[in-house]
């Protein structure tokens, strides 16, 4: 892990967390910018990120059933039409190859936006009968959409991402499965992210082009605005009647399948980032962190300094723990910089007095607190310490995403709270699209979801004095 | 793992090879035909071969200290053309994003053919100091090259691969790299992929667009054709150069850094099936197979026989060796062709006299051989059996490398010999371009490479008579 030369100064995350951001994201060596706008260079730091990622959610996917494929990269413009919700929410938004070589197309091919009508055509090929059914698929892929406004990880025009689709026989199965889904990312980014979530259902207003319903988990960052981190829909068969899949049954009558997707993308590196960080860089929850340990030598020409540390760094690596051992000739003091910069979540130190009494010092990342710990014991204090690091990461965010989530009851007291303390609101809703846009006019915020667990605040919706159906958490989202 | 309905009769091999291909490829599930030309869909199946070598690769690429990175998918025109050697091999075969959304680009964008621009111009950025060397990055992705004809696996206009670049502070270091990495993809198709190859270097006709020096290792198919199986290729500071980055050196004076890339692909599987594979489908070596061993229940409604299938694929699976077990409704007749179709290299029957008997019967794919198996040394003799199969395959590939060959000492022999028999011939060369062409237009075969083991077959070029500098093996290539 070779350091580039930079300086560590960041943006107060008070004054500008906007910059703040941008700043970790670049001094922590997660990111470079392209020479194209929304196109960013995940460097090795940042990619070990989501290798982890990967690795957690492919495992648990693959525990339940799906299948990695590999799907085109283009796709004909009739292909995307073929469904009308769903072209009329990406076509505005895809990027388009008109010439092959020197050749002219005789179709444009839009680099996918998404993978659904790949998907349908796919299976309209090989889906004849109810043996072949479920078709639990997954791919883990990058797509483009041609954003307007751009940021590292929460919004470029490309993206990496895992794609879930699935076809199953009845709506039952695959209404089971959207809801499956969106729990295991509930899981993800509350046990490993340590991201503290709140699921439902999305308003028609905000769910998925061409979905019947989608589901999310929402986060809160640290600057109180939503991160959608995962999404799961439901479609019901309407793709499967858009491209004519059907399937023989049981009964030996003809019908149509029913279908989900659900993603998650690189984007929840962002909602890492924006949760935990602090103004000394990057905080990192142990469990999703590419080094958990970073052993630095003190006073490392001492005779022995150097193997101890190496020593240390070895045993940790040998129980498992992602473990780092900085030998290199800058000073302690940038080594220490450096390493909270990359928010690896627990230093040990180690110099010749600490050896003389069978020892070292263990910092944690997020509150800096050290502990002597004896050589003794080093491997059950390390993993309390980094279990400790992974519970208050999770414990701080929780108590933030609590704090300032306030029920309403007028759109003035929305008002009011959203401009003097900002967070989420939670409001009751007629159902009625007028009073979502209001909300977003007079108030600035948009519906982030129904939640599965609704309360009563009230009976009317307050945007119109209607009858009230749904309880919704609003707020400004990235 | 859901067979699809499909009759499973394919096309005899030694009739016609490339139909023989086609069918196993669709047949065993690998690949299904996208609606555009030369993108293929990798089906469950073919991408699990894509993971296991992926995964064997990835773990060895970092033991050697590289780390995954991702550059973005899109390259500015302007980009492409910093290396004037590199846009003039790739500029002819790209694709090109012409439109954003609803509007039109400033500058065209090709999607990636390969990556070493991008590379280059992030390394502009971040490299100063030697201290920022070596640069050791590898990425997994998928590239566009708008190829002519097109074949599953074998040429693609997309394909996935994984692209090594690395960047040095010496040229010796860059070539060691470069021939590292030439070992380490040998390595991997003689002892996982069980396909022998024959390393060398490549022609100036033959080398990558940009490149001083490309090397490579090439095998036989069954039908006795080349296939170009990995390269590695050394760039010197020609790239540096020409994207014009710097760093100071430890004796503080400004250098160009070295650069190598080297990359294998998706290609290989087709190279599986093309070496291994009979007329009943595909047959995979035993390291790389999804599934090593499927258990097959005969006479199911038995009492007993059901679970025992299951009992043992859960004890070869606890030992770590991938097995399925089909307990659907279809014949044992129907299953064997199914998973000899896939290519599983061992299936293992178990009916109510076997279990009486406290045995099984297992058959390997590549000899269709039955054993009989105590149940009490189940797992030793599957290991044994799954270790036979590896060897087997190695041993029928090796041997028809070496029987097809041949040493050639005139023009004609060589024209007699590619005729009559195919395959490889070797035959020295003087080196100049005009020869190799001839030899193309005259016998049909272009150079492979310049093998590092050379042998001395004559001393003049039989094209031109002029002395010889090379011995060049030469043969038709996919």
């Amino acid at each position: 892990m070779a350091a580039d030369k930079k300086v560590l100064q960041i943006t107060d995350m008070d004054t500008d967390f906007a910059q703040w951001f941008t700043d970790v994201v670049v001094k922590a060596g997660l990111i470079d910018y392209s020479g194209i706008k929304g196109f960013f260079i995940m460097r090795p730091y940042g990619y070990a990120i989501w290798e982890n990622i990967q690795s957690v959610l492919d495992k648990k996917f693959k525990e339940l059933g799906h299948e990695n494929v590999s799907m085109p990269l283009l796709i004909p413009e009739s292909l995307l039409q073929k469904e009308k919700d769903h072209v009329e929410g990406f076509a505005p938004e895809v990027a388009w190859v008109t010439h092959g070589g020197s050749e002219e197309l005789a179709e444009r091919l839009c680099v996918r936006p998404t993978s659904e009508t790949l998907f349908c055509d796919h299976w309209k090929h090989v889906v004849q009968s109810w043996r072949d059914l479920p078709k639990l698929y997954n791919q883990w892929c990058s797509v483009i959409r041609w954003e307007k406004t751009t940021r590292p990880f929460l919004r470029g025009r490309e993206f990496l991402w895992q794609e879930g689709h699935t076809l199953h026989r009845t709506a039952a199965e695959a209404e089971a499965e959207t809801q499956q889904m969106l729990e295991v990312y509930a899981d993800f980014c509350e046990n490993w992210l340590a991201m503290p979530v709140i699921k439902g259902r999305k308003t028609d207003k905000e769910k998925f082009a061409g979905a019947e319903a989608t589901y999310t988990v929402e986060c809160m960052m640290h600057d109180k605005k939503a991160l959608q981190s995962g999404t799961s829909h439901y479609f019901g068969d309407g793709f499967a009647r858009a491209f004519d899949i059907t399937f023989t049954d049981k009964d030996n009558t003809l019908k149509y399948p029913f279908q989900t997707s659900w993603g998650l993308s690189t984007r929840l590196i962002g909602g890492l980032i924006m949760t935990h960080g602090d103004n000394n860089g990057l905080v990192l929850p142990p469990k999703i962190a590419p080094t958990q340990v970073m052993v630095i030598p003190i006073n490392m020409k001492k005779p022995g300094v150097l193997e101890k540390a190496q020593e240390i760094a070895e045993a940790l690596k040998n129980a498992g723990i992602r473990t780092g051992c900085d030998t290199s000739d800058q000073s302690p003091g940038w080594k220490f910089s450096e390493y909270e910069m990359r928010g690896i979540p627990l230093r040990i130190e180690i110099g010749p007095r600490d050896i003389e009494n069978n020892q070292c010092v263990a910092v944690s990342r997020d509150n800096r607190e050290k502990a002597t710990v004896s050589l003794d014991a080093l491997l059950s204090s390390v993993n309390e310490l980094l279990d400790g690091v992974q519970k208050r990461l999770y414990e701080k965010a929780k108590a933030n995403f609590v704090e300032n989530t306030r029920p309403v009851t007028s759109v003035e007291e929305a008002k009011q709270v959203i401009a003097e303390k900002g967070g989420f609101i939670k409001m009751m809703w007629c159902g009625d699209l007028d009073c979502e846009l209001k909300m977003k006019e007079d108030v600035g915020v948009s519906s982030r979801c129904m939640p599965f667990e609704q309360e009563h605040i009230g009976d009317m919706c307050p945007v119109c004095g209607k009858p009230a159906k749904h309880m919704v958490v609003w707020g400004v989202s990235y």
